[in-house]
């Protein structure tokens, strides 16, 4: 697992809250992920698949971020997290992933996405099960944190 | 979504759980789900993507149980749901999809799975983000319960 896999879902998170959500993060330092625990309170998982290396991608929000960003795309402000911001966690899954693909697709990486899953939960831990490392990618914002992590089996 | 995408993981989560875990499950009625809360403590999630069709498949077990199997296939009985029982859920939820792999291969579906990734948290809820309806499956033990849920794409 190399540079070559962090950078383009970095990149895609940043552009896709930009563009979307008129919303700036600020990215930390990637860190290989020792523990379990997710940072948040709703995460989008989502599997990709390509004829040669697989493994899956998850993003986790503060709610208060998570909020703040469905009232910049949508113009709702729920009092917390419902099935309309999981809709929208699980939209962003495939807006970052969908981006990434796109990046990786010119280095010769060939990627499908299955569905995503979004997950909530205070104190929910995520474990992704591949063979490669966990890299944990921190991004700060003015409304709360967002994370997120990849794993790949090489 | 119909009943021949329903059939191979209920059996092949039977026959895993009986061969592997000498655990008899009872199945109860498939049904739709509506909400989004697990019934559980902790959940396997895995991305299934075939040619004609995409989706995802998410196991939930009750912590008694999810322990009582981890005792019978490892010989380890965890005071609770730690980083031994996420991992032997991934397996399960690996061994489960791969043996709905080659029923649904049979039938003319030729999926490959993403790599699992393991949530836990007392009331983590699970929202399956694709367009067809999400189909759950619940299963009784001695020990406690365990659900399915596939949701795909059409």
């Amino acid at each position: 697992m190399n540079v070559e896999f962090i950078n383009p879902f970095l990149s895609s998170l940043v552009n896709v809250l930009s563009t979307m959500a008129n919303t700036k993060i600020i990215p930390g330092k990637p860190r290989i992920k020792k523990d379990e625990v997710a940072r948040g309170d709703v995460s989008g998982l989502i599997g990709m698949i390509s004829p040669q290396i697989k493994g899956s991608f998850s993003i986790t929000f503060e709610a208060p971020l998570a909020i703040e960003v469905m009232f910049r795309m949508l113009g709702e402000r729920p009092d917390g997290i419902n099935s309309d911001v999981t809709d929208m966690v699980g939209e962003i899954t495939n807006m970052v992933t969908g981006g990434a693909k796109r990046i990786l697709a010119d280095k010769g990486y060939d990627f499908t996405m299955a569905t995503p899953v979004v997950v909530s939960g205070k104190d929910h831990t995520i474990s992704h099960k591949s063979e490669g490392a966990k890299i944990l990618m921190p991004f700060d914002s003015d409304f709360g944190k967002v994370h997120i992590e990849v794993s790949f089996d090489k």
